[in-house]
C-alpha cells in the first residue's frame, strides 16, 4: 500500500535538485531494477512492486535485507511511474560517490561534451557497455546520469560503466599520454583506423559539436563517411559506429 | 492569431486515427519544417510561426503560394507544440501516397520488423539517409512514420528516404534475388563483410527480435561483436553500426 508521503517523495525525485538533496535516484521496470540489484554497485533503499512480481522474485529479494519492500497495486504504480506503461516495479537506489578513473592504458575511454538529451546519454552508456568501455567522462553540461530517462535507457548498464563528471579540458590535459580522437564532420575516415586498443574518444553536442577548449586538446579528428544526405547523425548512433570501428 | 478550432485540430493530429482521416501530419522546428518544404516531397497546407521566423524566412515562404500562413505568439505555439520547448514554427503537411520501391539492384535496403518506438524509427530513418539508403520497408506493427516523434527525430530525412509499409514475409519472398541479412545476437561477424553494395538488411524488435516468418526468408545472420556486458544494443544504434559496416 502506497501512502501520499511516498507518492510525493517519489515525484520529487524526477527532479535533479531533490535527487541531489536526498542522494538517491529512481529505477523502473524488471530489467533495469534487477540489473542494478544484481550488480551490488548501488544500495536499494525502497522497492515498490506488484504482488506477482514480488512472488516471482522472492529469492533474489531475500538477499537485500536492507531494502524496504512495498506491495502496490497497478494503479498505484501508475501514479509514481514515469513510463508510458508502468512496469511491475519501481525502486529507489542510493547514488554512489563518483570515482575518477584510475587507469586508461590499453583501454578505450569515452568523453562526452554536453550530451544534454537524457535518452541519448542513456543509450550511449548502454552502447559503451556493449563494447566493454569501462569509463565515460562527462562535461558538467551533460544530462544527469541519475535522470530517470537516462537510467531507463541504459537498460541496466549504469551498473557496469563508471561515469565521471568533470571539467573536460583539465581532465584531458591531465591525461596527455593517451591519444585523443574527436568525432567531427571532417576528419580521418574511421574505416582506416586499425586495431586501436588505447584511445580517448570525444563525442560532442549534436547541434554545437565539440567546444573549442576541448578541441584544443585533440590529437586527431575522425569522421564517419557519409554517402547520403542527412546533415548529421544522432550522437548515440555516431558513438556506436565509432566504438565498433575501434573495437 | 490562433483560434480554438486550429488548436483543437492540431491537437487531434497527435493521434494516428485523425492523421489518417485528414491525410495530414505535423512537423515542428525550423530544421525539420524547412527540409520538408525544400524537398517538395510534401505539400504544406498550413504553417504557424512566430513573426521573427516568418520575416527571416520570407523569401523561402514566397515559393509556397498554396500554404496558409499564420503568425502566432510564443505562448500560442506552446499550446499546439509537442516539443518540450516550442521552436518557432509548426507546419501541417499532406501525407503522400506510399510508393513500392521499384528497384533494389545494387542498393542497400533496410527492412524493419516491429520497430515500435517512434524515436527509434525516426533515428533509423535519419541514419539510413546518412548512408544513402533509399528505401525502408516497415512491417505494419512499426510506429507510424507520421507520428510527430518520428517526424521530429528524422531531422528532415523523411523528405529523402522512401518508407513503405507492407507484409514483410510476402515482400521478402517477392524479392528473392537480393541477398537478405538479419541482425541477430549470433551470426557472422559484420567485420568480415566485404564491400557489399547490394543487400536487404533486416532489423528486428529489441525485445522480441525478428519474427519466425521473416527469419525464414533470411540468407545470412549477422552480428555486431560484443566485448562488454550489455545484453543488447538499441535498435537505431545497431542499424547505424551495420550500415557503416556495409557502406
Amino acid at each position: 500500500m502506497l501512502n501520499k508521503t511516498h507518492t510525493k517523495y517519489i515525484q520529487t525525485l524526477h527532479h535533479k535538485k531533490f535527487r541531489d538533496e536526498n542522494g538517491v535516484f529512481i529505477a523502473e521496470g524488471p530489467k533495469v531494477v534487477l540489473e542494478l540489484l544484481d550488480s551490488r554497485e548501488f544500495v536499494c533503499l525502497q522497492l515498490f512492486a506488484v504482488e506477482e512480481w514480488l512472488i516471482s522474485n522472492a529469492k533474489t529479494l531475500q538477499q537485500y535485507s536492507g531494502t524496504e519492500i512495498f506491495t502496490v497495486k497497478d494503479f498505484e504504480l501508475e501514479k509514481i511511474s514515469l513510463l508510458t506503461t508502468a512496469n511491475n516495479v519501481l525502486a529507489i537506489f542510493k547514488k554512489k560517490e563518483q570515482r575518477r578513473p584510475a587507469q586508461l592504458k590499453e583501454k578505450i575511454t569515452l568523453v562526452l561534451d554536453t550530451i544534454q538529451d537524457p535518452g541519448n546519454l542513456g543509450t550511449i552508456i548502454r552502447t559503451a557497455d556493449w563494447f566493454g568501455v569501462e569509463n565515460i567522462i562527462c562535461s558538467p553540461a551533460c544530462a544527469d546520469m541519475y535522470n530517470p530517462k537516462v537510467v531507463q535507457s541504459t537498460m541496466g548498464s549504469l551498473a557496469r560503466v563508471n561515469i565521471f563528471y568533470t571539467n573536460l579540458q583539465e581532465w584531458l590535459q591531465e591525461n596527455e599520454t593517451i591519444k585523443k580522437y574527436a568525432a567531427a564532420l571532417e576528419g580521418k575516415n574511421i574505416k582506416t583506423l586499425k586495431d586501436t586498443r588505447e584511445a580517448i574518444i570525444i563525442i560532442g553536442n549534436e547541434g554545437k559539436g565539440i567546444s573549442d577548449a576541448v578541441m584544443s586538446t585533440v590529437d586527431e579528428k575522425i569522421t564517419i563517411p557519409k554517402t547520403g544526405e542527412a546533415e548529421s547523425l544522432n550522437a548515440a548512433v555516431a558513438t556506436g559506429i565509432i566504438l565498433a570501428a575501434f573495437s
